[in-house]
């Protein structure tokens, strides 16, 4: 083992040890809850505060309540690379989904603390990236990136806290939120190392892979309505069995997601009045359609759409289907994303592996603001928002090794 | 029109004017429910037993709460034939589903009034047929049939109130209910007149239609265990999705069903913690297969079963199943099948359409004690167990036709 290689597992090691702390800031007596604004997540910032300045960072927080620490350049006007992710979790979390990323970036600019950079790297640890205490996600990068919007500050947790409230008892000033917003001229670029929250690095085994972009989505609620019946006197051929139509349509959607590289899922799937002697009369589903490439996405759904409507009229049920939520797929800068392949395969030895996210991330709103990249940390059987959450030191060093080396270079990217 | 086919017009449109009467006995100020032992079920058979006493019958109440009426032959040792269906209902049910059966039975013996026949004909309304109050169905046929539980007494309707009380409340001995128990040797036959609950006849546009056989069922709860995951980040081919396996099975069930020309339903399915983004992990679903030929269910069952643990394995789900109802199937009595045949043809000039009955019927329970035979009467769309159940008034004249002539040949069948 090269000296390098075992600075960089010792890093890994204190990762690990650091990602068992703030696991401990946490609601739940046993298990991880940190929501937006709670005590809980004032106390793990103020942990992460320590940790900054102990990396020689300096530290604050900022509007939003996001916490802030900066390896300053020896030039003040110089842009900043800012490296992130997020520290709020969901209930009953695993400890790595987002803590990871921002507690790598603090080791990666300890382990860069005597190196001069001519831009300001900062490290940032997003207060609200999972939603889970106001339902409404990405709060902490859209107050950076400068997507802040004061009506959110009226929705309320499930206590009937408003949002604005809680920035109150938080110690923060609800109209001053929008101040946390970067200027994009300032920002050199975003980057954020984080768990890969599926199965593909494992199922190749690879330490990490270079994320291509933030797959966009589409969700649908679809409703098939056929003939409820008398299980026992309906012949199948004079049957509208809005049921069985429906697992035709699974079928199809399952065979046109592997045909076109992408992911779709029946995740909901309610027989109205259902009984075991009766037959389905009608029948509610959800799709949820993702790809990293928007016109795939935009293809892919009418395509699908069309390919149940033709299976509703072949079997004689009516089809309705609504979009409730879309998002734009957001690719991750062709430049970096080039950059984070050379570096694995520099730290590696194997060809880098390039995937995309089919998760959200803060990345995607940050990309709003400045040219981003992501690498990934291979996770355990691909098990997220879990406890069983797990990830490997060994990878964390590798993926600590690719970022030091990642921010190092980054100024070659700008 | 000859004078007979005008008779039996005219005696239809009474039987859909009793009808319209019976369903004026109901719990419900909008809607019929005439459950088990209720106040409304007592004026219903006060009702019945006058329109019995009317058609010269003799009428008695029996200790399980069902109502006879007796055309009386001149031998008094003569056994009887039993002519019957149900006066109970389902929540919020149709007019026509027993009732009709019980009224065209008065309606048959009304138009026999002056023929002596070697043998009595009962016509008999059974009190409990579909099993609302109780959560027990066929206790009426039950008693009759000799196989009365007492056990079944202490058994609380939804207000608490055991079907004990219920009784004493209906002015009948609990004590005494198995009392109504008929023998075996007295008893000619047991014809029942019923709507067909199913679109068959309607589809061939036939009024009347001969039960070949009370279908036997098997009911399943199966259950398919898979990986949930997060439906953006695990590609197609590493997901374990056990509602995609639950699809395949419910395709394959309803092409078997076609196959083997049975009916096999899957009427319930529950994805666990189902939500829009993720892999569903668990499904359970429920399987009805019925047939008339008992055998055939059991080798369907079986090879069933065996295609859905082929797809489980496929697919590297897991795959459990729990019978956990079944019923014989109990076949008519072919020579009275045979008459009925011989009579619809006689009837109506074309060939009598044999269909197995689906659903349950107090017949099955009639058949423990002696020969039956059932016709089916076309109904609206298959619709029944809902107030949009309806008939046609010349197809209850054609069913009448045929029911008096099956009475008055019925000794030929013994």
């Amino acid at each position: 083992m090269s000296n390098s290689e075992n600075n960089y597992s010792l890093a890994a090691d204190r990762v690990m040890s650091r990602i068992e702390t703030l696991a401990s800031f946490s609601a739940l007596e046993s298990g991880v809850l940190r929501a937006f604004l709670t005590p809980e997540h004032k106390a793990a910032h103020q942990q992460l505060a320590v940790w900054m300045a102990e990396a020689g960072l300096e530290t604050w927080q900022d509007a939003a309540g996001n916490q802030w620490g900066r390896k300053v350049s020896a030039n003040p006007d110089a842009q900043s690379l800012i490296l992130g992710s997020h520290s709020d979790t969901v209930v009953d979390a695993g400890k790595y989904d987002g803590t990871l990323g921002v507690i790598m970036a603090i080791e990666a600019l300890d382990a860069l603390r005597e190196t001069e950079l001519p831009y300001h790297v900062d490290v940032v640890a997003f207060a609200d990236e999972e939603g889970t205490r106001f339902n409404s996600t990405l709060l902490g990068s859209s107050a950076v990136a400068g997507k802040w919007d004061d009506q959110w500050l009226s929705v309320c947790d499930a206590d009937g806290v408003s949002m604005g409230e809680a920035f109150q008892q938080f110690g923060l000033d609800p109209e001053q939120v929008k101040t946390a917003a970067c200027q994009s001229q300032n920002v050199l670029g975003y980057l954020e190392v984080h768990i890969e929250q599926g199965p593909l690095l494992e199922s190749e085994n690879l330490p990490v892979g270079v994320v291509t972009a933030i797959a966009g989505a589409k969700r649908y609620i679809c409703q098939v309505n056929g003939l409820a019946g008398h299980a026992g006197t309906v012949p199948i051929h004079l049957r509208q069995d809005a049921f069985c139509a429906t697992a035709e349509m699974v079928l199809a959607i399952e065979s046109f997601a592997k045909q076109h590289k992408i992911v779709a899922t029946v995740g909901r799937c309610d027989i109205a009045n259902s009984a075991v002697n009766v037959i389905p009369g009608t029948v509610e589903f959800s799709i949820d359609i993702r790809s990293q490439d928007q016109a795939q996405l935009e293809f892919a759904s009418v395509e699908l759409i069309g390919q149940l409507q033709v299976i509703a009229k072949k079997r004689n049920v009516a089809f309705a289907n609504d979009l409730i939520y879309q998002a734009q797929a957001v690719p991750c800068h062709p430049r970096i994303t080039q950059r984070w392949a050379d570096i694995v395969t520099e730290v590696t030895g194997q060809e880098a592996k390039h995937l995309p996210s089919g998760a959200g991330h803060d990345a995607m709103v940050m990309a709003t603001l400045t040219d981003i990249g992501m690498l990934f940390i291979r996770c355990e059987r691909g098990i997220s928002h879990n406890p069983l959450e797990n990830v490997l030191s060994d990878d964390v060093a590798v993926g600590l090794e690719c970022l030091v080396k990642m921010v190092e270079k980054m100024a070659n990217n700008a």
